[in-house]
């Protein structure tokens, strides 16, 4: 009996499978204090009970990436111990703030497979749901990334890929209950911008930056559990170099938004994800934002602007850098994060 | 409409202007365990909630220097992110514990102003108050930075230099409410070393040390909220190398100088601090400390010290240094800060 | 007066001497989110709170680790500062689960002592015991050192070395009150293995590995309050390297050992240690374990198994490495740890 678990191969997904990932997690205000010393995150509902209140809420939630990395981390030993690459996110919602003490386990359902011509790996599709210990829905996203096969025999499955939606349609973003935008604090929140402050199309230079060390990122994807390999284990690459956690750019690239988004307090949904380039310590990062897209919601004091976040690697974002060419990213270009996020109106 | 910001330069600021600091922040026990992680101190009160209790507190605070830098770290953005150098501190008054769950805010009122004669930057005086939530002062502190001008054209306003206190008054240090060291277990603190102990000019070499590496004092800095980008960004330097935050030798000589006062438990004041030299990732950190005054106080428990702490890198502290050619600090020394703690009696 | 604490050398010590060490504790959520970003870590019940109630518990402890970690850097200040080397461990048993909230304390009584004939150094046995505020004991072990002597012509001590149970009795395993794996959640838990499962003499390999980087060690050793200058000061040790504290590599060998072991929740003793090899930055550990013995308890519900838990840097761990030339350590293996742990029957 082989005791460890080598992870899922490309022919060990079925569709319609579900997968319960292993290792529920109570988070709390411990990770709080951890996610507020790996990244230079300044948004102050998750970081003030007060504040939060002030907002309707029963107390400061943690930052909704908090909850997206742990119950991702979840799933990587069962869907992609195995993969070559990590492709894409798309309809990514997160259904209510996660409290400290609350509860995150996760599981998958196989939606979509496609074996690649050269017979060597495929392409799974899984939507992932994340819920309390009750059961009750947190948050869900589906993600495909590219697996490699064990038996290059393993016969190709019905190619499935799933139609999945451009973004999450502003209608049906999940508001907070009881958020209440009405008497917010500009002041103490640190910019005067309101929903009606940025038009569609404007561009933000986040000026900050971080340079990123090799432990930062260690403790950051042990924290959410995640045990992928490359991000742990020099012996796995060639180089020798650790590859950085996507999920790392993606929250320092948010923390760093700060300086221009700062009322862009919550989350709500990711409607697009891709990480264009590798990153590894020594990276300086840099991030600038593009307003996509505005809605009102159903809540009059709270607006939502659909972001683009970029994180670039090295060099100013005050160029805007997105494309280089033949359209691919430009060089430098990290990340290319499509998300919504609740502003006061 | 920039929505970034670049913060203040020496024109922007009047005196008598009052500023609100962005991010107010709870702090809790994840505040503390960081804390723990990321310098050697082993003071029992905020070790230990029985320890705290038995000297008559509510239950163990948090280490005073964390809501020092909670706080200080506020006003970076307002006050100091275009500072060429931070000059001095003076009057810093801690006047509650801060316990897990306490929310910390700042305010800054300015009240000194003096350009410098070369016409391209000036020296700012604030007066930064921390508050709770309801608007209760928890710490206050003078401190004085040079900060650029972003016009060299702009009009220099009239010099004004506030009167600071040398020290703050020992009757004035605030105690805390029911503390109590009538039943103080020395034993379990570690030192045997009373009030009456200490001698005026007696000197302590806290032989132990630490050296510094790069990740530490970006997740200390960030921990805190403080952005100065010298901190954390690579390319914001000539040399390429990342100036550690003050704040953090602070923290650092503060827990080594456990070994030899143990039980000078409780910072109530500091009365002037310089940072001596730059502190770069490698540096390994040593520290002594001077009895530079003695106090009774209301409370026939509690004495207080005065404490000349020294940090000094790359050699021991056994030879105490501090001075060297023509009155300047030696090359060596860090850090000397003048600070009030509390002891039993 | 000489304030600072050297700590004890081999003639300060004397057979039936009882050291309270300094510094009690109150642990947290703080050091569990801390622990969860050192290492990598998934065990479901110390993990989630819910997990731990459907298993009797009252809600998820602390890793029994961190619990032995924190009692045991308080004894270094009084016991090892002045060691040559760390010869073993015994008798260790985790006496209760401890939970966020708790107080750890920590004395120790010297049991042995014999003088080495070069009359440099001698033996000091303890056995340290941790307590709760209360005084109710929480864990005990006994450890070896070799400690240098101050005055080489101090007499020697009557050489007394202590009888030491080879491993403890599987019957005076102390099982949790209250736990109860009778509705255990395999699939939550992340492996389909119980108690049945696993033979005396297999062997895992644990496949998974981490390279560790000089932050970590660091941030661990001092959150756990050990004071070895040898950890944490360049200076201290002539090729300029910093030792890794052996409980670094223990902590990462069990976090690693969740792949094949995921139900081996709950540690109960460790019977013996051994660190065949220093730990530096750089090394990449890799883990196997072999079941040693088996044992039922008075609990139908939970089973025991004795584990070897090995350690080895720099290579995987799929051969088994352990004994090399003339019956010594192979010189890839760093740990070689014997313990108990509780699974399910």
């Amino acid at each position: 009996m082989e005791k460890t678990n080598a992870g899922n191969f490309f022919e060990d997904f079925r569709l319609g499978q579900v997968l319960t990932h292993a290792a529920p997690r109570t988070v709390t205000e411990g990770e709080r204090a951890m996610n507020a010393a790996l990244y230079p995150t300044r948004f102050a509902i998750p970081s003030s009970d007060a504040f939060a209140r002030a907002c309707g809420l029963p107390r400061a939630p943690l930052e909704e990436l908090i909850g997206f990395h742990v119950a991702f981390g979840k799933t990587v030993p069962d869907i992609s111990r195995n993969a070559v690459a990590n492709l894409g996110y798309a309809e990514c919602r997160f259904l209510r703030p996660v409290y400290p003490g609350d509860e995150i386990r996760a599981t998958s359902e196989v939606i979509g497979l496609r074996q690649n011509s050269n017979g060597r790996s495929g392409v799974v599709w899984v939507r992932s749901t994340a819920t309390d210990a009750a059961g009750a829905p947190v948050m869900s996203w589906v993600r495909w990334v590219m697996v490699r096969k064990r038996d290059l025999d393993a016969p190709a499955p019905e190619a499935v890929a799933p139609k999945l939606d451009a973004a999450v349609a502003a209608e049906t973003l999940a508001i907070p209950g009881g958020l209440d935008f009405s008497g917010y604090d500009f002041g103490l929140a640190g910019e005067p911008w309101r929903w009606g402050d940025y038009a569609v199309g404007e561009k933000i230079d986040h000026v900050d930056a971080s340079t990123i060390q090799e432990t930062e990122h260690m403790l950051a994807t042990r924290l959410w559990q995640n045990t992928s390999q490359v991000h742990f284990n020099v012996t796995t690459r060639e180089d020798g170099k650790l590859l950085i956690y996507g999920g790392h750019v993606i929250s320092l690239a948010r923390a760093l938004s700060f300086n221009g988004l700062a009322n862009a307090q919550i989350i709500v949904a990711i409607n697009a994800g891709t990480h264009a380039a590798p990153c590894y310590a020594g990276d300086t990062v840099f991030a600038w934002s593009e307003v996509l897209d505005k809605a009102e919601t159903a809540n009059p004091t709270v607006g939502a602007l659909r972001l683009r976040l970029v994180a670039v690697k090295n060099r100013p974002a005050s160029a805007f850098p997105l494309r280089g060419a033949e359209g691919k990213y430009a060089p430098e270009v990290l990340l290319d994060l499509d998300y919504w996020a609740l502003i006061p109106r």
